[in-house]
């Protein structure tokens, strides 16, 4: 019956230590089902502390199940089951099982520059909001989204990208799926949705499960065009203009009122803006949000912090034409905001703070060097390769032209411990021949010598 | 060209300080658009400090956007667009306009006993969490969830609830409309839909929107009837058996059996068990969850932190049974998690520091007494009242016998001062006469003094 147990200073209440280690060993097997522990005076007299101490603790463990008291006997570890064994043993995260040499340079697209994330800031911005006198903290989330945090928002969309709304437009949004499916509340059912070709294909997806007619529309050059919508009334068309996914092409401003125009020339036609990472644009004159030359309130705007901030944050924007903010108030109000208000208060605070422009820029200006270094990288390649949506993002989209095909591109690279990302899955249907043996290189997270390293296993695998 | 700062010590560096207050008394109009501002030399010896702090402060003005440098004239302040003053003076968060007098006592159902959060322990689990050296804080969140919280529910479920899985079957949300969302895609819309009458009616509008055929189920003393449900097939019945909601039903063993035999007995058939509030159980005995019982995986579990912790901490789970795990991993591996990665690290922490389980105890031991208090205080009503749904959970169903209908019961409280809710939103059609004058109390944020004064006011308004 003799237990063994660590207890130190400066740490938890004795009670609460013993009571944890015990815990603990009966969870993992040490104390067995059935166990007589130590009486409340022994353990006493062995830890020289009091049989008070000793009394808390175990009845601490018995009102969580893991002691029972049988009288005049003394106390016993109950049974627990062996599910909590098993499970441990059994239950490890899935890993891909893959006889492709190790992963050497991942030309992810989605990552960011964890590094330079702004720890301190970070972290001063939750000591500040993790306030246990602030009434709200712990309340239900407003199903639209903190206020204050939709104020900053709406300051910095206008700011940033000249998207001219006010809070009460601002809706706040677990992520790009959460935003999607208020919106196809908003617009109904009975609204098509328009979309590019190549388009971001789970919005796509998304859109269909909810009940929507979706349409596929061609692009060129300068983006979407827009004759071929032009029969259409009753749609919303969803689009990246700023830099369109994943082809990383910017529309022109004359596109972009073309555009505009044609919602004028029909009824019910709007347009989603979705302008996922046009905090970092590197050319002087920035094309602005379709949002801001809209003089109708045609536009939604979809905007969101996993680039600029980290992709863990699962918080993004949508910014409601009014016309709309009736429909999403008689509809949405019943729901709940998907978004955490202590997180939702921590943005704020570190965007009021001046944390967030700060962090954005310095980050485009190490994107922008970083992105030119992935281009001078990729010079070893001569003509035989193309590349486009250098202007803004965290991505360059490859096109090489020696023949390889796109699986081959990727099987190649991976087989050199080099991931590539094929465009082909965003083709709605065929990949048009312009737009075969494209891939995409993302290079948020990657430095100058691993891009190097990425580009010369590129060469080795591709000529 | 005089400018107003106060520069202080031990805080941020210098530069910072006349960045902020200056980029402060831009956006405030204080410092007016094409206003010249004083030079470096002029400022660093107004201020005492020296011109590279001076000049580091301007340069960050000038790349964001404030101020712009005039080359042999100086430095003045940018135009900024009015929208941001319109905004700041025209926006105000929407107030309902009341001639009520003013709210005293709200019997919110939603509310928890917000002065009893674990602050301290919640703190220790964020600092420990926030990290810099951990690599996967900034990563996507997995769309399943964090795979260390997925096996502290498993284990936590399992010990509280008698639930029985893995960590593979456990899937983290935010909050239920998320999950309900994910269970739609598994389901797939073909699916009916069966629901307890009275329900939760936002998870009954969701399932409609969503596409699904929807059917409302009587309920009587023990829960949802079965025999109504025997002609179906395809169809997931929603309930919450533990203390149906609104009515405060438990459903007993038996009828729980005979609803899992139910699913044995046609083709695809499965329930869907909404276990809202079931740390809260105030029985000797709880009755265990019908997962529990389940022999042939025909049961989904949900379960949400929203009352154990705060309800604005968006997380809730739910455990799918093995056969629809793999068509949620079909469906949905492509669509990513709603909930911050980081708040995830932090449950999972404060669940296996042992905080949760003490905390759950102290509020199962608080609201215990608070909704016996409650029950106290109606006494006065004597038989006029007729109280059910005390067994668990954080609200009482209260039915008055005295003629007043549900509506007058609302209006009478609110002139008094008082909110109470009522339960006829929550039927599908007519209310039947036994549930008519039920209104909800809750008492999970309220003193015994508050639901005393409470209570007298609701005498006062309703005998």
């Amino acid at each position: 019956m003799m237990l063994h147990l660590s207890l130190q200073d400066n740490q938890e209440p004795l009670y609460v230590q013993i009571y944890q280690q015990i815990k603990q060993q009966i969870r993992n097997g040490t104390l067995p089902e059935n166990y007589q522990l130590p009486s409340k005076r022994q353990l006493a007299a062995q830890m020289h502390i009091s049989v008070n101490t000793v009394s808390a603790a175990y009845s601490q463990l018995v009102s969580e199940g893991f002691l029972t008291a049988k009288p005049q006997k003394g106390f016993f570890v109950c049974h627990l089951d062996e599910l909590i064994q098993k499970e441990t043993a059994e239950e490890k995260p899935k890993q891909s099982v893959s006889t492709a040499p190790s992963l050497l340079v991942d030309f992810s697209i989605n990552d960011v520059a964890r590094d330079k994330f702004p720890f301190q800031a970070w972290r001063k911005a939750m000591n500040k909001c993790f306030n246990e006198y602030d009434p709200g903290l712990l309340t239900s989330t407003p199903p639209q989204g903190d206020y204050k945090l939709r104020q900053a928002i709406a300051r910095y969309v206008y700011q940033a990208r000249g998207v001219s709304c006010t809070a009460e437009q601002v809706i706040v949004g677990a992520g790009n799926d959460n935003l999607l499916q208020m919106l196809s509340y908003i617009l109904d059912s009975s609204c098509t949705i328009g979309m590019e070709n190549p388009v971001y294909h789970k919005a796509m997806h998304f859109f269909q499960r909810m009940g929507h007619r979706v349409e596929s529309f061609p692009i060129d050059s300068h983006g979407l065009q827009v004759e071929p919508l032009e029969q259409y009334d009753n749609i919303a068309i969803y689009v990246t203009p700023s830099h369109q996914f994943p082809l990383g092409i910017t529309m022109p401003v004359s596109r972009r009122i073309k555009l505009l125009n044609w919602t004028q020339e029909g009824s019910n036609r709007y347009i989603i803006e979705d302008d996922y990472d046009s905090e970092f644009r590197y050319n002087s004159r920035p094309v602005p949000a379709l949002q801001s030359l809209d003089r109708n309130s045609r536009v939604i705007y979809l905007g969101t912090f996993s680039k600029s901030i980290a992709p863990s944050l699962r918080i993004s924007y949508m910014v409601l034409p009014r016309p709309l903010l009736h429909q999403y108030q008689e509809q949405y109000l019943s729901f709940q905001s998907a978004v955490s208000r202590f997180e939702q208060e921590v943005l704020h605070e570190f965007i009021i703070s001046g944390h967030f422009e700060t962090h954005l820029n310095k980050m485009r200006k190490l994107y922008r060097t970083r992105g030119q270094e992935l281009i001078q990288a990729l010079a070893v390649f001569g003509d035989a390769i193309q590349i486009s949506g250098e202007g803004a993002g965290l991505y360059l989209t490859v096109q090489l032209k020696n023949g390889l095909s796109e699986t081959e591109m990727c099987q190649k690279a991976e087989k050199n411990g080099v991931k590539v990302y094929p465009i082909s899955p965003y083709f709605n249907g065929e990949v048009p021949e312009e737009h075969q043996s494209k891939v995409l290189l993302g290079f948020g997270a990657l430095t100058e010598n691993q891009m190097q390293l990425g580009v010369s296993l590129l060469y080795k695998a591709w000529m």
